[in-house]
């Protein structure tokens, strides 16, 4: 029998958990990854870490080098190599080598598109300017460092006030530089209600940062095509560099000839097995759309968690075992400055949005018992279907020991918990970590008390 | 109508958290409060941290007093008043006030029993010798400190290796005492497996304790009527002051010979109501049976959270709200030295005890990514059911950041999630908070694996 083909399109999370997936249980099958970039298996999340130098070497953030693949785990892992086309119909792709310049079909028995998502821009003129950065590559990580250190700028501008846009900004203001934030929106940080993001913004501008909230990008203005200036709809705003935080969109320009279906914001539509509407090609990761367990619909994030485990069961149905990926609750957790910002479900707006029914109360505590030192803020945000208490979503503030609490609130929404079962909830407690009720639990009782 | 009248026997965590529910939303309900001791509403878990120093004074770790509780909910709480005996065929309770040393009968509607529970210690000679404490009750840590400032104790033996023995070994090397302890089993800390207690041992022997492993008290040897020694079934250790470690009895003593069922260990047996055998007469927190989620059996335990919940729960049946307390799934949390210990459901022993198949894995991983600053050591262990890979427990040991993860692992007990469930959970990940597979996660992946 003719041995099998595996071609997978992308050597990060999703693509290569993947394949160390389908090659542990089989010895056989031959796996070939085209990585566009010059890194295989890498943390993206670590970059701005990484720019503050609180990472030193951007060799910390790769986790295993196509060596280390082709030796450890037999996958032929070829980077600068970029897939430009899909062709369904004859089971092969188009790969462009970037080293050599050279460009040839590879055909597949099975294919995953694990190609991962870009920094969002929309198409402003001087978009492609130097000094413009997205942060969604290693190579996009390195490129920054590299011209932080030549062209020592002096002005950041941040476009977007989200995760990466506020982890960049801390980053840069590390580095010396002067930073700016233009938000589109009222507030920043919308992954979060306004009522919570303001708090964070006011942390954010005492560190030094200047908030341009309810100002949109028009576009940039260069000088020796290097970015000089952001221009918005109500001023012009020097730039020596620019960073990038408008979101992600996913890496499927190369498939709007293919037969794969893709959805309105481009990503691969996949079933809960990760497969695309063809029958041999799966997807997987921040290209492929994935699906909300709280508002039931399909959903698009970009998330480093879901890109492993989508990437473990599209190798497992890759290997042809039936396994689905249930789905998310939409997980964000996040550190700015001394603050740990955390979110899960739908935020209240979200609930408005999608007609429901709900009820939200919010409450301060502290992440120790009272009297314990060094016990922190921690303000917590709960979100419940007004006529069952069905948790809905929660969002949570506050500084050491914080965020990690919205994992209870995870599992509670997975389970599709109530208020009641969240203080019924057996959790841990001792005064170095909690008061007795722990403070997910206290703002559960406030809102059962609203009911 | 005559107005009704509610008797709360015991003034801490349990009954003030039932009188407040009662009141609440009962304005016209009479409710007095025993309570035996000075005080009311205090953090009993505090006690060890006041003992070391941490907080500086006791009154931090009052919550409210009973002038509080008079002005706020009108409820009237008699410190000094001891409830030595009940007679439930004429509704009435025997009431000793050790301040005016009188005696009288107090009749009553509805009886709420909170006691509450003592340090356990075997029935040896010398065992209420001056210098032997147990650390149960917000006068007993006073005491300590008390007998610490005017006998200057140098050698303090602590017996029993359970968390309160251990964190009063951490408090009381704080206060430059010699500090020895005596475990009666081969590893300390029974509320873990022993390969997980080990790790704890070896950091307390190296922070200067002196275990005695496999070692029995026998009896203590007195000086003018203060401890001098203790004897085990091995040696004479000299001690000034006396810990006792070795976990808590429920204190119902006074119920012995009332028609009150009580469990083996002397308990108050409690439907999922927290209502006792007798109509109107029900019991909650410390001095109560509870019921364990996972092995399916009534269960003691000495929790603040337990407490307050039940306390609660029972609140509400006495108003005549129908609720239940479901029970608990098993949960604690402690810091020693610079270690977070955690469990959750079944230990292996347990689960070997029970008769149950299970499977087992334990894995080590980082609190953070491994590339970000301060990213501390964490071990998980995890039990399964072998043929369903239904989580049975838990248990984590690690440093900062570390043990606040086990509450993902209770809500998973408590909803019977599988393996695969936990590995699917849409936990939270950023670099600074966790690995992208948060190692709960991890450890999942590894047990699965070994099915």
């Amino acid at each position: 029998m003719k041995k099998q083909k595996l071609i997978i399109i992308g050597g990060d999370a999703a693509g290569m958990s993947a394949a160390s997936k389908v090659r542990r249980e089989d010895t056989e099958i031959e796996i070939i990854v085209f990585e566009k970039s010059e890194y295989t298996s890498y943390s993206a999340c670590g970059i701005p870490y990484f720019i503050s130098g609180k990472v030193s070497t951007s060799e910390e953030l790769i986790i295993r080098t196509p060596e280390q693949f082709k030796k450890k785990y037999n996958i032929d892992a070829r980077i600068l190599h970029e897939v430009v086309e899909v062709d369904t119909d004859q089971n092969r792709v188009l790969v462009k080598n970037s080293l050599e310049k050279t460009q040839f079909w590879e055909s597949y028995d099975k294919l995953l598109i694990a190609t991962g998502g870009k920094a969002y821009c929309p198409d402003v003129e001087n978009r492609a300017a130097d000094g413009i950065f997205g942060v969604s590559t290693l190579r996009s990580g390195i490129k920054i460092n590299e011209f932080i250190e030549n062209s020592k700028p002096k002005n950041a501008v941040i476009v977007g006030g989200g995760y990466i846009g506020l982890e960049m900004a801390e980053a840069l203001l590390i580095k010396g530089l002067k930073v700016s934030l233009i938000n589109r929106s009222e507030e920043i940080m919308n992954t979060l209600d306004s009522d919570m993001g303001k708090t964070i913004r006011e942390a954010m501008e005492k560190l030094g940062v200047t908030m341009y909230l309810k100002e949109e990008l028009k576009h940039f203005e260069v000088k020796n095509n290097t970015v000089s200036a952001v221009v918005t709809d109500k001023q012009k705003i020097k730039a020596d560099i620019v960073i990038l935080g408008m979101g992600t969109s996913p890496n499927t320009a190369f498939l709007k000839n293919s037969k794969i279906a893709l959805s309105e914001k481009g990503a691969v539509k996949v079933s809960r097995t990760q497969r695309t509407n063809i029958r041999n090609v799966w997807s997987a990761g921040d290209c492929a759309e994935t699906f909300h367990l709280v508002s039931k619909k399909s959903f698009y994030v970009s998330l480093g968690t879901v890109a492993n485990k989508t990437g473990v069961v599209a190798g497992k149905n890759i290997l042809g075992q039936k396994t689905t990926f249930p789905g998310v609750v939409g997980t964000g957790v996040c550190k700015i400055c001394s603050y740990e910002v955390a979110r899960t479900g739908l935020l209240e707006k979200e609930a408005k949005s999608l007609g429901i029914d709900y009820i939200t109360a919010t409450i301060e505590s502290k992440t120790r018992a009272h009297y314990y030192p060094d016990a922190k803020d921690i303000c917590v945000k709960l979100i419940a279907e007004r006529k069952t208490g069905k948790l809905l979503g929660g969002q949570i503030i506050g500084e050491e020991g914080a965020a990690k609490r919205i994992d209870v609130l995870a599992v509670a929404l997975t389970n599709k918990l109530t208020l009641q079962n969240i203080i019924d909830l057996d959790l841990s407690y001792a005064p170095p970590f909690s008061p007795v009720w722990d403070p997910v639990q206290i703002a559960a009782r406030k809102l059962i008390g609203n009911q």
